[in-house]
């Protein structure tokens, strides 16, 4: 007997069609939409998301939810049917409790604080950005209150981006990855000559960047049949089903590195979304778990494959051939120590894959502050300071390229910034299990493939889709709670032996 | 007192932000989405079709309509408001007679056709695609007898794309434009070397046809800040809303002219929508109101203007500068009669101003015979071969290029056909209008050069939207109803002098 199961299954699907559509409208208005067709686009999108969160908090699903959950009572926790009740329970009650009032403020508040963070940014006036900062972090807290927490009104927040993860079990691990990176950066930085990366500041032409990063996409396994690649100016990627995940870069002629990683790294997400199990496709768990498990999917393919000897060994000789005159003579070694190279800089995006991580920290303490109630937003731009020169030994001139570099704290998004180091922290975890698990997987990336990795990534991360939070998926995987002690040995075996430590 | 008004004109809008979601994942689909995303993408559009019939044929939007009516009862015959309670009564009576299931039913089965239509095509394979066509006509003679008719069953399909048109006037003017181009096509062919067309048969950069491409549609008044032109395989133009409405092309590097004119129609067909009034922008009667009126807006300017002297003597030269070695010594009159070649071929698309509406006049004759169930969809190929013989002298060796080429019967759209030749006529009487009321026009297009012209359509055809149904735009238009005349006297003067007759 599963009527009551199949028939809400039914009605969520129709609303996943709906979300799907809307993220359609947003490819859309990011890659080919004129520029008068933002005033119907935002009316579109407004409609369409009204409609499907109708018709999630209707009455009538709420009784078939119950009734549903009634009738599957005995089936087994990991089962799909149990996983998506409980997904769906969760996210039922969730939206109940947010009064459309509430949403209602809490979107004009986050509206007017991008309006003005964008115009403040430009200006470096964290003094205009300021009242909207206070607001923010004031509807966030007000959120967290409404959502409710155990033990920190952060963890609230958290919870949103990295269901069942707790800010003391962040803080515990982000300590440790920081005291043993800041030695580490200190250390490189005492031999700043060690490495050149003048070649990859030239002029490399787009047209060979394009086919390129199709190259490379395609070499870690993004499947083309059932995705593209397209341009934007904020590289993101998107699903629409299992079978249509986009991915977006963006090329600047002075640097072909950046669209590289970045399609490197929008492939990882991608593939994440391709490798959900058909079974749970266009239902509410046939998408990447959290932001933490995405970004690890991401930070897999940038870094620990891309940023490999031995994948550039295998691939090296390509991008030769498409750009033979910015890099004649040059050697594999050479290009792969330029694209490793540490440099403690102030803005986080542009940031290498050692210190990105200081930037992550700085942010969650500093947002922890502000959320708890122990900083004030005035007080803000001088603890950015200070936290850049004790983590990363650089101070910013300007607020714009310190405090008001980042969109997240105008949209609210507390709790966010966390799972991009988690991310990393999870890369690390899984790459050591899958290598363990399985020889083979060193064996070809040796030799600059992916295959035997990427069947393990379906088998044991992307075919789950959400069916576990990210603590549960991670034990599931590798046997481990998440721990620093992975990314920590990878970080130090490679920039040891890259800065000869 | 505009209250159930301005109520039922919101409803409307959102019913509307809708239907073009649709149309964004329908122009996605053909432009961009990858060949695996169909099954998806096929949902989501019946999904959302469904919403919003669910929504337009809604008992509270029923109450709303009857008190609009009710209050709005003293409005002009030719006010907005008035206007767009007809229009809306109107639909919404025949929606009424649609359930959801067979909405979703029918998107299904196009679904299907379409995807199977695409594959059978390449591979000429019309026994694969025979039982999608024996469906396809099942359900439209379903929604025909749903529909409803008085004289045949062929009329109610017509009357959606042609509303107010019945079957047996359009054979009358058909046959009156058959029994003047047949002799004139015979007298034609009787000269068949007066016009030497070779030099478009050559390699033309498809780099350089897009540039063209762009130039042509900007040049008859097309506006790509609100919209753009992409890459399909069979052309078409799409509106999200007067903002936003798009063309396509398709590039041939064998055949230049081909896409040129191509961009053409299209860039009329888009030019209608963009000039739609703004108060009407979002709401049901914000469109062009029927297919023939559309395909005249598009034959005026790929063919009255786009294959006229005036035209070629303005832009040849940019044309000459884009294909140098193409068209090295070629005179502006030697193209001029090159693209006015008549030559009886086997593919509608490719067909001449002259030839190309006995296409037509083929495939509305065996539609009919089609859905009055006097013809087997298994006898179908043979039919067209032999109606090919009688009205073009040609007959194709291969389905792919007979009865196959066209999309328009796998996505059930009988009764569209007529419309393209309606178009022909509708746009011969327009120009002849407008040429008639403003002397400019003339003077202009000597100089290759649209501006009046397009402020005489914007005026008397284009901002009406739906308003008017064709019937009635063409008198409001031009003081008379639909006539063959206008057009007969317009090929007989072009080709009488091409063909010195």
């Amino acid at each position: 007997m599963s009527e009551h199961y199949q028939a809400l299954l039914e009605k969520l699907k129709a609303i996943t069609d709906v979300e799907k559509a809307v993220a359609v409208l947003d490819w859309d208005r990011e890659t080919y939409m004129p520029e008068h067709g933002i005033a119907g686009r935002t009316r579109q999108i407004s409609t369409l998301s009204e409609i499907a969160h109708r018709m999630f908090t209707s009455n009538e699903l709420g009784d078939l939810l119950a009734a549903a959950e009634n009738e599957q009572r005995e089936a087994a926790y990991d089962s799909d049917e149990a996983s998506m009740l409980r997904s769906v329970r969760r996210e039922y009650d969730e939206q109940g409790l947010f009064t459309p009032e509430f949403v209602r403020r809490r979107s004009e508040v986050t509206g007017a604080a991008g309006a003005a963070w964008a115009a403040c940014r430009k200006k470096n006036d964290f003094a205009g950005f300021r009242p909207h900062l206070e607001a923010s972090v004031a509807i966030a807290q007000e959120a967290a209150d409404i959502y409710g927490y155990d033990d920190e009104k952060y963890d609230a927040l958290l919870d949103k981006y990295e269901r069942g993860m707790k800010t003391a079990a962040v803080r515990r691990i982000f300590d440790e990855v920081k005291a043993q990176t800041v030695p580490l950066i200190q250390a490189i930085n005492e031999r700043k000559g060690a490495i050149d990366d003048r070649m990859l500041a030239q002029d490399f032409p787009v047209e060979a960047q394009r086919t390129m990063c199709r190259y490379a996409a395609e070499s870690v396994g993004y499947d083309f049949s059932r995705g593209n690649l397209a341009e934007v100016h904020h590289p993101f990627s998107t699903s629409f089903g299992r079978n249509d995940v986009r991915i977006t870069t963006r090329f600047a002629p002075e640097y072909a590195v950046s669209s590289l990683f970045a399609t490197l790294h929008e492939s990882g997400h991608a593939m994440y979304e391709q490798g959900i199990a058909e079974a749970l496709d266009g239902t509410p768990i046939g998408k990447g778990t959290s932001s933490g498990i995405h970004e690890s999917q991401s930070r897999l393919f940038e870094n620990q494959v891309g940023r490999s000897l031995g994948y550039w060994q295998a691939h090296f000789e390509v991008l030769q051939r498409h750009f033979p005159e910015q890099l004649k003579g040059v050697s594999v070694e050479q290009f792969y120590r330029a694209i490793n190279k540490v440099q403690p800089s102030l803005i986080r995006v542009e940031a290498d894959e050692l210190t990105y991580n200081m930037h992550i920290i700085l942010r969650f303490e500093l947002e922890q502050a502000l959320i708890n109630g122990d900083l004030k937003v005035a007080d803000l731009p001088g603890a950015w300071r200070e936290k850049m020169q004790t983590l990363l030994g650089v101070v910013p001139e300007t607020d714009s390229k310190g405090v008001l570099q980042d969109i997240h704290w105008s949209m609210a998004a507390f709790g966010y910034f966390p799972t991009y180091t988690l991310g990393n922290l999870y890369s690390a975890q899984f790459m050591a299990a899958a290598r363990q698990q399985d020889p083979r997987i060193d064996t070809e990336l040796a030799q600059g493939k992916t295959t035997q990795l990427l069947a393990w990534l379906r088998e044991n991360v992307h075919r789950h889709g959400s069916k576990y939070d990210a603590p549960e998926l991670c034990r599931r995987a590798t046997g481990q709670t998440l721990s620093a002690e992975p990314f920590v040995h990878y970080v130090r075996e490679k920039f040891g032996a890259l800065y000869a430590l």
